[in-house]
């Protein structure tokens, strides 16, 4: 069967997306991973089905399937792609500047911006509310500490490794991220970084202290890991993601950055997050909603035989 | 600019293929890096535009631009997916069976077989003769043994590294190889393999220490490094690229690696070499010539702007 499809991305997280809105499209688990292989195949992180929703509030239905084939709930960086196709194809009124989109996670309210061919250029997402509580996050330390809003939460908990001990914030966006902000890189062990004379954010061996406190027995569902540096306007951030190593951006990481920094009074509640894939916006408001906005970009248009 | 393109591989080593018969295709650096970036772009190794060759047996020229900007000489599985290309699309006649493609490094015959559908399917590529003298391959060792032709080379040279004593032979394909065979991975450092409780030429640890033989003071202009081990039938071999590091699959490689095996009297001069990506079957024929032949395979066609 020949499939056309659509290949976009955002920040480099990238998607293959096909119209089913007539729901005939079955890809077995061997045709997902074939798709998505980089060599093989098309390439990309995952193969986003765009189908009519049941609800009548959604314009339609995000079936995510990850390249290995299994669904995903949600994706910051799929679901401002899938706001593009919709846009950029008249699924959805240009004009309207806002949708909801149907996901497996439920509707999610979606804000747009559109160039002046119509086409969308950037997105605004709602990610639901922090989780703070140390054992929902979950992490195996007490709270030490209490937000604004009397929420406990773990606030800068150092945690040995063999290069050092760390302090790590802990907050979850519907998945575990444990953060821990740098303000000086030189005073780190040389031993991790690739650079020994150029020590930074940068040239951070993300992949070995990521793994190794992705799997520390403090978190029991192992946990995604992230190393921050706040400056003026900023914050930089590189994020190994659980059970897949370091990417070039984690939208979920991004919103657990902004909160951390915010809860641990190193920043306000609103900040560019600079990841190594480009720049999300992310506000923490005041009804503890997390709005994370950013860019998406159509790469190319095919067809492919499955 | 809007751009048809054609995306093949050959083992999982992969182009971009665009129609530039008309020569009006000019891609500046940064165009080709995003062309074959695998999450902003399409995603390849390399772009190949398919242009008119100023000599009259050739059927067109293979322009093929590295994903870093550089003009590639010529590569055993894009001049295969060329041909796959001219065949499928008319350019050359089906029943023709062979054509004569244009490269950097000048004509090359290709002899191919066709599906029942007309499109091809495998391709046979002259590789040219191997070169054996060790100061042209170049490793500085002094030639220890000679071909059944009278040629000098450097067979199973014993040079150390941290994790022991491996032997090289070498050869070049107009690209320095240094292969090492392996009968018994059991008896090798656990420090070399991924996973010391299995230890095979799958779980070896390529990207150390083909790094480390890679820019070994023997190899004045660095080299390829092959691990081979030869059973009944076959060769498998993985392939650590001369400033690149593991690949799918390498042709010059096979060959390099075939030439060694009959050389060090380990095999005929016949075998298919099972590498990451896929099998090619290599000859080494009486003429001297390496003849290899492998598959191509059309992944999608697109288009995208540029």
């Amino acid at each position: 069967m020949e499939l056309d499809f659509v290949k976009l991305h955002g920040l480099g997280n990238d998607f293959v997306f096909m119209d089913d809105f007539s729901r005939d499209i079955n890809l077995t688990k061997e045709q997902v991973a074939l798709l998505c292989d980089r060599h093989f195949g098309i390439g990309a992180d995952g193969v986003i089905l765009v189908r009519p929703s049941e609800r009548s509030e959604c314009a339609a239905y995000m079936h995510y399937i990850n390249s290995d084939g299994t669904l995903a709930q949600m994706c910051g960086n799929g679901v401002r792609c899938f706001a593009k196709y919709l846009v950029d194809r008249g699924y959805v009124q240009a004009s309207d500047g806002q949708f909801v989109a149907d996901t497996l996670a439920g509707p999610k309210p979606i804000s747009f911006e559109v160039d002046d061919r119509d086409k969308m250029t950037r997105a605004t997402v709602d990610m639901g509310h922090p989780i703070l509580e140390p054992s929902d996050v979950p992490v195996n330390v007490p709270a030490n500490a209490t937000s604004a809003d009397g929420a406990a939460f773990a606030k800068d908990v150092a945690i040995t490794s063999p290069w050092g001990t760390f302090a790590f914030t802990c907050a979850s966006m519907g998945n575990p991220h444990a953060i821990c902000f740098i303000d000086d890189f030189a005073q780190l062990s040389d031993e991790l970084f690739t650079n020994a004379n150029d020590k930074s954010l940068a040239t951070l061996d993300l992949n070995k202290i990521g793994a190794y406190y992705e799997s520390h027995e403090a978190f029991p569902e192992k946990t995604n890991v992230e190393f921050a540096h706040v400056r003026s306007g900023a914050i930089d951030m590189r994020v190994f993601e659980r059970g897949c190593g370091e990417t070039l951006a984690c939208g979920t990481g991004a919103c657990a950055t902004n909160v951390a920094a915010a809860l641990t009074g190193r920043s306000g509640r609103e900040n560019d997050i600079v990841l190594r894939g480009g720049t999300l916006h992310i506000l923490w408001d005041e009804n503890d909603h997390v709005m994370m906005t950013g860019p998406a970009v159509e790469s190319f248009q095919g067809t492919v035989e499955v």
